[in-house]
């Protein structure tokens, strides 16, 4: 696995335990507004990971595709990506 | 536990049980397209937990700290969550 | 005019001279990755006239109205925009 | 000029007059949750616009280097700018 893919599962699993712990804070009737600081701070890590899987996948697959003439297909699927991404 | 809580946690027990998913998808060398995908549609649900979260707060805590006049703090507190919404 | 309007049509007629330019640079057909960083960078323009308005009625409309006993609607307004910006 | 290119044009000349407005409303002393309202607006139309720009950009300036096997400059600024609009 390369180095981006190890930590964005890094990343991954911290958010998931950040979640589970949000999940508790509720569950123990905890103050809302540290709540939705730690819901931001979830948000951050996802979004880490994001760029680290997206990074390494235009630098591995994208570039890999294009020297074997098949770019066209993943070209696409990058702009399909930014567009979800810019209008979120 | 109010309506909003409820749904709050169910949402956050559905992106945790996504992310659960995506770093499976990532030791499973999957493709990384389907694994962006997915990271957006966990921070999705991050979003939805939060609005429920600062929803029921503000409808809750804050108009019962103004009615005791003690509001100007929760003014601040939301000023700066909304902050740091605007800025990510 | 209190200060944060006053620095808010500032960044607003920043953003305005970006936006004049970035058209001339469509019209001049220059290089799209170029346009594409002017407009991040108006946007974050408009972020920050959003945050100093949102800042400034929260602590002057919205905590008078409360101390008038008439916040519940300011309240609602504000939990409005929240959810349209965390949405975005 | 291509077609996104236009629109995008029609788009930011959209964003520039909402923004003259906003800071008229201002100089008026309009309502600020309307004047928030407007400034949520105008990012919309500087997204659409930005997704147009990268969009037609990616569908010709990037496939075209690709081809000519100039592709690897190209597709590093991609990234930078993908980097730049996630972390936003």
């Amino acid at each position: 696995m390369n180095k981006e893919k190890t930590q964005a599962i890094t990343s991954l699993k911290t958010a998931k335990g950040q979640i589970e712990g949000i999940i508790k804070m509720l569950e123990d009737d905890r103050y809302c507004v540290d709540i939705s600081n730690q819901i931001i701070a979830a948000q951050s890590l996802l979004k880490k990971a994001n760029i680290l899987i997206l990074r390494q996948h235009i630098n591995h697959c994208v570039k890999e595709a294009i020297k074997e003439e098949k770019g066209d297909e993943k070209i696409d699927e990058i702009i399909n990506i930014l567009e979800k991404i810019i209008q979120k």
